[in-house]
C-alpha cells in the first residue's frame, strides 16, 4: 500500500464540494453529491468514495454525466413509477429515486421507482442507509457493464449488479450491499493497490482458469460469480428485472457503449411504521441479531458481524483519525 | 440410485389427489395441492415434489399443517398487505398469496403480500412460474429453520431462505429459484440417494471443515453459504425482512420449534402490461437471453442455460416418459 494520509472528513467534504462547484454543479447539488462521496469514504468503502472520485470527474469531463440533469417521470402505475435519469449524476439521481420510493411507501405501503438511463450510484449501500435511517425497509439494485461470465462461459456477458437490502436498527441500520461477484471490482482495486492476493479465488484468467490474483481479474474482467451458477443466475434476473421495469438498458446494451453510463436501477421502500407489528420490530431485530452474533466462532478470536456493523466501527475510527487516502490520490484531487 | 419407476404425470396427480382427499382436504384444494406437487416433480424438482410428499403427509398427521386453514388478512397498507397463514398447507397458502400480490399489482402497479405463520411452500419456483406465465414480474422468498452458519460461525443460525425471481418469456418464463446454500437440502438428498459426492464443497462437518459429502452435511445441517460471507448476509436480510413485513417468525424462532412450520414469506408481483415499454419487453428479453446463451463455452459441448431453461426440457421428457420415482417411494405413496 502506498503511503497513506488521514484526511479529516470535513476537509474531504470541502474539497469534493469545491471541485463539483467548479464543474458547474449547483450549490445544493454539489453539497449533496460531495457528502455522498465523503460519507462513503468515511464508512470505509474507499473504492466507491475517494478512490473513485477522480473517475467521476473524468466522466463528467467526457460528457457521460450531465451535471444539470434531473430525473423525469415517464409513467406512474400507482405505487410503481418509471423514471428517466437523463444521464444525470448517479448519486443524485439515486438519492432522488430512493426518496421518491419512500414517498410512495408513505402512500401505498411500499413504493418502487425504476430508474433507467442513469449513472453509477457509487456505493449502493448509501441509499439503503438513507432509507433505513429514516425508518423504511429498503431493497434496491443496479445493473452494470458486463464483467462476469455466465456459468460455463469463457467471456463476461453478465454484470455484477450490486444488490442492497436494509432495515432500520436502533439509530443506525442493518445494510447488506453486495455485488454478484465474489469480490466487488472496487475490492479488487483495493487488493491490487495493497499488492495483495485475494483470500480465496475471485475470478478467471483469460484461459478460464480460476485464480486469486486481483490485477489479472481486473484485466480479464472475468469475476467469479458468488455460488458459481447461482450468482450468475441472480445477476441475470436482477439485470432483466431492472431493464424491464425501467425501460432502460440491459447489460448487453451497456456493453455496447464505450464506457459504463446509462445504467438501470430499482429502488423499493417498505413502510414499516404503519405495520400492525411496528412497535415490536426493533426488539425482534435486536433479538435476531443477538442470536446470530452469539454463534460459536470457528476460531476463538473471530467476531460474528451483521451486515453494516463493520461500517459503524470504521466510521467512528475515520471520523476521529481522518479517512485513509493514498497520497497521490489526494494530491490529484487537490489539483483538480 | 435405487431402481426407479417412470410414473405418468396423470397417475401421480391422481394418487396425490386421492391421498389429500383422504386427509380431509376439500375437493378443489386437494386438486390444486396435488397439481403443485405433481408439476414440481414433472419439472424435475423431485426433492420438493414426489420425494417430499410423504413428509408433507406426515406433517399433516402430526398436526403441523391444518388442511382446512386459509390465510386471513391482518392489515392492508394499500399495495402492501400482511396476512396470517394460520398454519394452512404451504403450497395453497403460497398460491393464494401470489395471486393476491398479482391483484394488488393490477391496482397499484406492484403488490406485496407478506405471509406469516404459514408452512413450507415446497418448490419456491412454483409461484414464480405461476405469476410470470400470467404476465407478471415476480420476486419472492421464504425463511426456513436454521440450517446454515453465519460467516465464521461453527453452528447453523441462519436459514437457507430460498429466493425466487421470475419474468414472463414467450409462453413460458425465466425463473430463478435459489436457496442461499451452495446446494439446496433437497439437492443434498438427491445426491445422497444417488450415492454421489458433490461436484464442489457444499458445507461443513461438525468440526467446521469444508466438505463435499452430502450425507454428512445433511447430518451436520451446516450448509455452505453461496459466496461465503455474501450468501450468509443475504440470507440474514431475507429472513429479517420476511419476519418484519409479515409480523411472523424469524429463523431464530423457527429453530425453537420441534419441526419446521409457521414460516414467514414475501410475495411481490410487478404489473408489466401497464408499463409504457410493455410492447418491447419480450423482444428485449429474447435479445438479452440470446446474448448470454451465445457466450463461448469453457468446454466445447457445454450449453449455456438461462434459469428455468432446464425445467422446460425435463418437463417435456417427463411428460413423454413418465416421472422418475424411486420404487420404494412410489410404493409408500400408493400405500397411503
Amino acid at each position: 500500500m502506498p503511503p497513506s494520509l488521514r484526511i479529516p472528513f470535513n476537509d474531504m467534504l470541502a474539497q469534493f464540494r469545491r471541485i463539483l462547484i467548479a464543474l458547474d454543479f449547483e450549490e445544493s447539488r454539489a453539497a449533496q453529491c460531495a457528502r455522498i462521496f465523503a460519507e462513503t469514504s468515511l464508512d470505509g468503502v474507499y473504492s466507491h468514495g475517494v478512490l473513485r472520485f477522480p473517475r467521476f470527474v473524468d466522466y463528467i469531463k467526457k460528457g457521460y454525466v450531465d451535471v444539470h440533469a434531473e430525473p423525469s417521470k415517464i409513467a406512474s402505475l400507482g405505487a410503481l413509477e418509471q423514471w428517466d435519469g437523463n444521464l444525470g449524476p448517479g448519486p443524485l439521481n439515486a438519492m432522488f429515486a430512493a426518496d421518491r420510493a419512500m414517498r410512495l411507501a408513505d402512500e401505498f405501503g411500499l413504493g418502487l421507482v425504476a430508474l433507467g438511463n442513469t449513472n453509477h450510484w457509487m456505493r449502493g449501500g448509501t441509499y439503503g442507509w438513507h432509507a433505513a435511517k429514516a425508518g423504511y425497509g429498503y431493497l434496491g439494485w443496479t445493473n452494470t457493464e458486463p464483467n462476469m461470465p455466465a456459468w460455463g462461459a469463457a467471456e463476461s456477458r453478465l454484470g455484477n449488479n450490486p444488490l442492497v437490502i436494509a432495515l432500520p436498527f436502533g439509530d443506525e441500520a442493518i445494510v447488506l450491499d453486495m455485488a454478484m461477484t465474489q469480490f466487488a471490482y472496487g475490492k479488487l482495486e483495493d487488493y491490487t493497490l495493497q499488492g495483495k492476493k485475494l483470500p480465496m479465488p475471485g475470478g478467471f484468467d483469460r484461459s478460464g482458469k480460476v485464480i486469486d490474483d486481483p490485477a489479472t481479474i481486473l484485466d480479464s474482467m472475468l469475476g467469479l460469480p458468488i455460488g458459481y451458477w447461482k450468482g450468475a443466475g441472480l445477476s441475470l434476473l436482477l439485470d432483466l428485472m431492472a431493464a424491464t421495469l425501467s425501460g432502460g438498458r440491459d447489460v448487453k446494451r451497456l456493453g455496447e457503449l464505450e464506457s459504463e453510463y446509462g445504467v438501470s436501477q430499482v429502488f423499493m421502500a417498505f413502510n414499516l411504521k404503519n405495520l400492525p407489528n411496528a412497535a415490536h420490530i426493533q426488539n425482534n431485530l435486536a433479538r435476531a441479531i443477538d442470536f446470530v452474533k452469539a454463534s460459536t466462532p470457528i476460531s476463538g478470536d473471530q467476531d460474528i458481524l451483521y451486515p453494516g456493523e463493520r461500517a459503524l466501527k470504521t466510521r467512528a475510527e475515520n471520523m476521529a483519525k481522518g479517512i485513509p487516502t493514498p497520497k497521490e490520490v489526494w494530491e490529484k484531487i487537490r489539483g483538480f
